[in-house]
């Protein structure tokens, strides 16, 4: 395509993909200690000859992934390594070291920004990570949090995105789309607020899709139960942008295609209940969703049995050839071609 | 100091290392892979038989760090890599990968995103660096990007801060305070084009200032210079927040004291006549300026002979006893105590 003389490309036509695929195409590799890049969860490098180095960083930003009207300063703190550990986890890695830069408003006290760090180290110890470093700078308006976590692998054995091969199963762990709904009822009680400042929001009941938005885990225990159980990924990815999405990013650097069935995506009571009570239909949030942090992985056939009646683990689909496409089975038994409907913080408007 | 009831804490008050002092304080290391955590230029990680890990992270936000109506957006993204491997090589150690995060506001087009990363991916190749992952989203208002640099040194062969010893020379890299008087004009430029938009700064036989402030390079060279000589610091940082500042977190590291000589300090002419003609004291653009990434560093008295004569290379004092202080000896010999006025951008009024 020309571009308009004058014109110029916004950003939120491309989305965070887009623009991240435009702006590394130019990127070279020109270090033997660096193995993998950008274009999986982590990076990965190699300066051991027994272990494999993974790297990988996110960035939390006021107004785009948090809003201070609900979300407490520790638990920022803590979802900030949190969605860094669990990138470092979908490496089938240990996470060991981060660094946490940020960037802070005046309107911050020091007693806040102690806060936020509070969540932090609490994560820290959670996840055995070290906090070796990072960068604190005041910021024009709004709060900014950019971790780098750092972990170890086994030489050779981090899970890809790219080793999917047909016939794996598609397993998830946990279940999804309750991050989403307890962030549409914090946003509907935040509108309650703004018109009525006095107002005392009613939490009763709601408190697993609120704790999945605002305190949501890495999943340590799954990589663990995974090595007891004998059972290496083909593929891994963890569920930041939605299930659908993460699906689809396994499935373009793997080479293959899949069918998920709606029938067997892990949705939780209390998700399915209050998805309902604001007539959002309870798959389209786990679909779409986000920010659950569960694992989302291919497994070959023949470990079936290892998972099997896991309570922790369900498998949603399998992998078939890239000429089939990523579909969705819909329960009346339809193909749904899936779409990447995962948040893109571009083309939120603000 | 009790805190007044209601009353919180300013961050102002404490400045940039008294607030990470006061977070950091609780952060234990557990992990034996981290060798090093906060209070370097960069962090060490033990990873491997025989390289040391060096991890560093430094944050440039709009407003603070850069002003977008006088720094060329390619000019920006060069500059957020060398100021992290400037770090690295402050370390005694080689930059390899660097991670890339990027917040951003709708203001920007792809075009302009562009630009920055074509000045980043230059950076690159100059440092030998590979673009391994980041982050890219949205921002709320304005522009921020968070490096962080990950790098290598032979095993047990990084220099730290904290090896300075008494009678050590204290040794500095090219010269000081010119990054400080190219931002004092580019400043004094854009207040004249507020009054009036078409006004054409005249900036002839100010380059090399100007090009201090908006394109700095690390000092890649002095690392295989002092190679080459035989020569191994027992303490280096680089040269970010101003000599006086710097010399001081070398002192209180090593647990030493110093006295620097005025008319020792390498000052450019350009920087010296700039200077004077906005009515500011060489002297202390060059020991308060910041943003020269000169290196600056400690060697004992038996490697006078190496480094002599060497134009890029400036011999500015001598380490004395702790209880001796932290002193500036000025042209007419009077002993003067340093005082860190290094840049702080909690103490910018915004």
């Amino acid at each position: 395509m020309f571009k308009e003389e004058g014109a110029t490309h916004k950003i939120e036509e491309l989305g965070e993909f887009g623009l991240i695929e435009l702006l590394t195409k130019k990127v070279k590799i020109r270090n033997s200690s660096s193995k993998l890049g950008v274009g999986d969860d982590a990076a990965i490098l190699n300066y051991s000859e027994d272990k494999d180095i993974v790297v990988t960083t996110d960035l939390l930003v006021e107004g785009v992934h948090f809003d201070m009207v609900f979300t407490p300063l520790k638990h920022l703190g803590y979802k900030a390594v949190v969605v860094n550990v669990s990138d470092i986890y979908a490496m089938n890695a240990q996470p060991r070291q981060i660094t946490v830069s940020l960037a802070i408003s005046s309107k911050y006290s020091v007693d806040a920004v102690e806060e936020i760090y509070e969540g932090i180290i609490l994560a820290a110890e959670k996840y055995g990570v070290d906090v070796i470093g990072g960068d604190t700078t005041s910021s024009l308006s709004g709060l900014m949090i950019s971790v780098t976590a750092i972990g170890e692998v086994e030489k050779g054995k981090a899970v890809l995105r790219s080793g999917a091969k047909e016939n794996d199963l598609i397993v998830l762990s946990g279940d999804v789309g309750g991050a989403y709904v307890g962030l549409t009822i914090l946003q509907q009680e935040k509108e309650v607020w703004k018109v009525n400042p006095n107002s005392q929001p009613d939490f009763t009941g709601k408190d697993y899709v609120l704790e999945r938005q605002l305190k949501p885990e890495a999943r340590k225990d799954i990589i663990a139960l995974l090595q007891k159980m004998g059972v290496v990924p083909t593929s891994m990815i963890d569920v930041s942008d939605g299930v659908s999405s993460e699906v689809m990013h396994l499935c373009k650097s793997s080479k293959v295609g899949c069918n998920i069935y709606e029938e067997k995506i892990p949705i939780d009571p209390t998700t399915y209940q209050e998805a309902r009570e604001f007539d959002l239909d309870p798959t389209m949030c786990a679909l779409n969703g986000g920010e659950d942090y569960e694992l989302l992985f291919t497994i070959s056939q023949e470990n079936f049995d290892k998972i099997k009646g896991n309570p922790n683990l369900t498998v949603i689909g399998h992998i078939t050839t890239k000429e089939s496409g990523t579909n969705l089975i819909s329960s009346g038994g339809s193909v749904i071609p899936l779409k990447a409907q995962g948040w893109n913080s571009f083309s939120k408007k603000n």
